[in-house]
């Protein structure tokens, strides 16, 4: 091998490509301003991540689209879901630097800029679409959908996107799939269920006898309950239940819900803790451009106070909108509200138990414990 | 001296009570839950920057209350609201923490908390007052202002700490003295209004001139123009802006909000750079506390859900409010939306510009340049 | 329950004790230093989480000290592991905090501190010897061991607990009994060493047979590759590897040596892929302590430059030298020098692939896949 | 404007280009490796923000280059310094993102890789010339000159830029110009020895005089005092200074030293505010390099072991000699060693402290305060 055709660094990483497409349009425009590279290697650094992220989320739905999914192929989908939520870190750190750019900075160069707009960022969208940001429920951009102000391509690109499936919906079907959620005798839902209205019941009783209320605190407490029993009831009474489906307040499927849960309340067995990991890095994930979402909101008041954008738009009262709304996994971010304690949860079947545990560790009592 | 009175690093950092102040609620209702350990540690941790938050806070009022403060001061004030901003940085750090917790170990010990909650952090109420968040705009706590849900000690307190000037009111007094807004000849506010009118007049014969844009473009553009013609009439004009500040959408008096665009405007001059940097700092601290209730509300929804907190309200409903709320520096944070582009800046006669240098440079040509 | 006996957050964090431990030697003297509240508040903050970590690896030493640990368990060890490393990085976003304070705002109170001093961290020097630091391998203090700067209660506390066995002696006893190693015909390390010697052959081939190479080129590679050759003789040689271990170059014993790399590179086999997450849970929890103390050196370097610190040593030497040695887990660090490609991995049998799976999936072909 | 003239943040960005140089080698040679594409995009991003840190240092040595440097320069100069040091968090909080690919992942495409190296960055190198990392103190790339990895086109673009100023020397030649060293009849330098030499001379009595010392503790404590005594005869002894520059162990000529060292000690004094941040921007940026290059060191550890690098080297083992070696402003770092507490400092005449303050509140003390 000639020393031409050994691997470079430089050239590797494609770098007389990479370090040559920073153009300022201030210097163009013959007024060059010095923080307009900032604002472009930022605006870059941020695109190479959604590449990286949208690498991550396309292997994972590969996987998740399976109809069968292999135990091992989990562990691999919850470490590249991981590797997003690092990435967010990553994401958020990044505003801080954009922040050393005063407003008057700005300034310097914002008006060649127009229109040209974060709101265009294609990738981004994409990364909503594939994680399943629903799109009637997108706030506008002036009055507009969120594709009228990209190009015909983009638009056409991004539309495409939105109909193939999201993560969102091969996690509900891998999610509707989960055994145990009945197996044999043993109904979760029922047990589920009656654990709950005895408990409900129990702090019903707890109210009406305190001798220390007076009318009104009583009352008070009664009508919280009765907020509580009604909570309940949306997920008990299936009628309610897509009813808050056909109004999307709900996503899943009643069956997905009911698996998330079981496995959100059974994590520890052993089948159950690579999805409950995978349920827990959704939420991350969620969480993450949340935050990043309504960062950014902050930043761009401070930074353009309540002028319009270049977009044309306010944009810290869409970004503040979107961090509102464009959340895939509403319904797994509000399973605690239907968690009980612990000590309080059904114990499951042994035969169950061990269905859910390894098999080498069940042949005898005196099999040598194994990896373990 | 001898061996017992040097002093211990144990003892100093008074460790023996310190660490002596950790009791699980759920260790004396007999099932010991092991997180509760980190749901103390952490809130005590929040309680100790607080209380750091605090004392840097009233160093700063103290400064900052006096009819006059030396530029010598002034450094130092900088310095400790910068290291408020770098505080904030921890106590955004630290939630993710407390999200290793998932709802289900937080269930094992929730209900021994009840009806304890983060509502009743009296160091942070003093945080929001000292920096000037105005009573009148929180959001209620069950329909009751925030100091009910404190003892009657903390309740007074706060009320007597609310009536205390802030740091709001001690830098709008400070802003009010600012030199140089008249000088002389000068007069800084009609400079800038000449600029601005000059500036919007132009926008609008563009708009009107422009041969690409048809009928319904340019009514678009002209109103969008005329709603930028109003921004800065809220400023022009002072009969609109005190209307404003009656409304509570405006803080700082007209003096002090002229002057301290005078300081973003024109902060490179020597003079203004440190002014320039407490001006940042305060957004920044706007910012960092406004980041980290975001940040908290969606720990809390992810933690309990919908549920009502152990203090009695949706957590995280009351913590996106407050984050919308509590802001001090409103009228900083929003400075941007009257900069004006550099270039069209009015440039300062050159007496008010040496005046707003150094001495020892403008004896002479010859004098050897210093510190420079 | 009248309303004292309500539980109230100010109580219930003990905040009467704790805020009330914040004592100014600098006050005592009568030259009260600003920054001392500072220094005080974070070293405290810094005990508290050292606190909360000993409380996770307390119940990680427990759990991992039974004779059989059950899946179950496995699970939540990972978690409070992976707390712990996610209280590392508070550790480190502390300290730009710390360094907000300035050499000479430390000299303002630096004297009345003498001879108090971080070395006498008795919480962290617990930490380090429950995870496994050898004693005999750590820096000296003034050419005095670590113990000896201590009271004579804490140096006593701090020998017993060197003497518990560790989080080190734990993993590797649970390591040890690890199944698969051997199963039935299947030889894991013999396997593991065919695929290891053919490749070294093969690669030496390649660097003889390169046509491209001079001389010299070739004796270079062939000393290189001689160096890898002995890298992997120190394992496959029992004498070397335990004539390393005696001179404590290695920790492990042989058997969990192998372990640990047979879940390495067998890791998504779902009985494999908890324990790989324990393992690099360990190495991640090294390295955030050594990162935290390299830090903690540069920060010490700034603050007191080249000066004995308060407790007569130069701090930032002994730190950067304890961040050299003091890791417990050098030999999961070192477990990459060992992995080989997995498209060259020996296939695991199929008898061991079924069992390292969950049962419900292999009673017959037809079951539907289940939580897949 | 027709549409096809109005920008679009696609084409802004060059965002064909810039998403199309992600190449996998891996997928070349046939056996494409998911993890590749990180690996690449990491280090793009990167590469990205080492761009941007050139940016900024060649404005800042632009600036500092000029024989008189304007206050309000100076503002400017100390804003894009912090700005390089928060692009440095980055930096930093990017390595776990790669951290969540494990050895064996890493492995699937390294061989693909060989011989190019992180080595041959290009533009880290440019970074480290511009700062002022000495060419001659730098460590060894398998025994040979850092230059020797690069290809001749890089290597001369280096060795150009070696030889241009650096940061470092601009610096120095700033502070030798700084006013108020001496100043009239002040003379700070022997104002300042005076000072440390009572000092010093107070501190050896007190340990004379010390009755709870016993003839050892009394020896031990003299001969710590006497390496005190020595370090600051380092710098009064002018002889023993040149040496230690000749050695390299100093790089500031005497007198850049002594005038950082009046900054620092007088840092509050208006004139001497910038100037100070200046320094600690400074010493900012080489600690952030450092623990950038210390944590780069460890990541690289855990991920190849103990093995050679693709670039033929030991990889974490030039890293962390690296991280010792490569300080572009040790001197700086140093300072703290020869700061005296601020109640000792010598104080400043009355005309001193005029020159130093602004002049607008000097006129009479019946000018209204100003700014204050």
């Amino acid at each position: 091998m000639s020393d031409d055709d050994r691997l470079y660094y430089w050239d590797y990483l494609g770098l007389d490509r990479l370090l040559d497409t920073q153009h300022l349009e201030s210097e163009q425009a013959g007024r060059p301003a010095h923080d307009e590279m900032l604002f472009i290697v930022i605006h870059q650094a941020y695109e190479l991540w959604f590449k990286q992220i949208l690498w991550e989320l396309e292997a994972v739905n590969t996987t998740m689209s399976q109809p069968h999914i292999a135990e091992r192929e989990l562990s691999q989908v919850v470490q590249r879901l991981e590797r997003i939520t690092e990435i967010q870190r990553v994401l958020l750190a990044q505003l801080p630097v954009l922040e050393t750019m005063t407003p008057l900075d700005f300034l310097d160069f914002r008006e060649f800029l127009v229109p040209a707009s974060g709101f265009q960022s294609v990738q981004f969208r994409l990364i909503e679409n594939k994680l399943g940001i629903d799109p009637d429920h997108r706030p506008l951009i002036n009055q507009q959908p969120y594709t009228a102000v990209l190009s015909d391509r983009h638009a056409e690109q991004i539309k495409a996107a939105a109909e193939e499936p999201s993560l969102l919906s091969h996690v509900e079907h891998w999610l509707e799939r989960t055994p145990f959620v009945q197996w044999g005798d043993f109904d979760f839902w029922s047990e589920y269920r009656t654990t709950v209205d005895a408990m409900l019941e129990r702090e019903a009783r707890i109210i009406r006898e305190n001798p220390s209320l007076d009318e009104q605190g009583r009352a008070e407490q009664l009508a919280a309950h009765d907020s509580t029993v009604q909570t309940f009831a949306t997920v008990f009474d299936r009628d309610r239940y897509e009813d808050l489906r056909g109004k999307r307040e709900r996503q899943f499927s009643h069956e997905a819900f009911v698996a998330a849960l079981l496995i959100t309340l059974y994590r520890d067995e052993p089948a159950f803790q690579m999805p409950h990991r995978l349920l827990t890095a959704l939420v991350d994930i969620d969480e993450g451009f949340t935050a990043w979402r309504q960062r950014h909101a902050l930043m761009v008041h401070r930074m353009i106070g309540s002028k319009i954008g270049t977009g044309g738009t306010s944009g810290h009262r869409y970004l503040q909108k979107a961090a509102e709304r464009n959340k895939a996994f509403r319904d797994l971010y509000d399973l605690a509200t239907y968690c009980i304690p612990r000590h309080q949860l059904p114990e499951l079947p042994p035969e169950v138990q061990q269905q859910l545990g390894f098999r080498f560790h069940t042949g005898s009592d005196e099999t040598p414990a194994a990896g373990s």
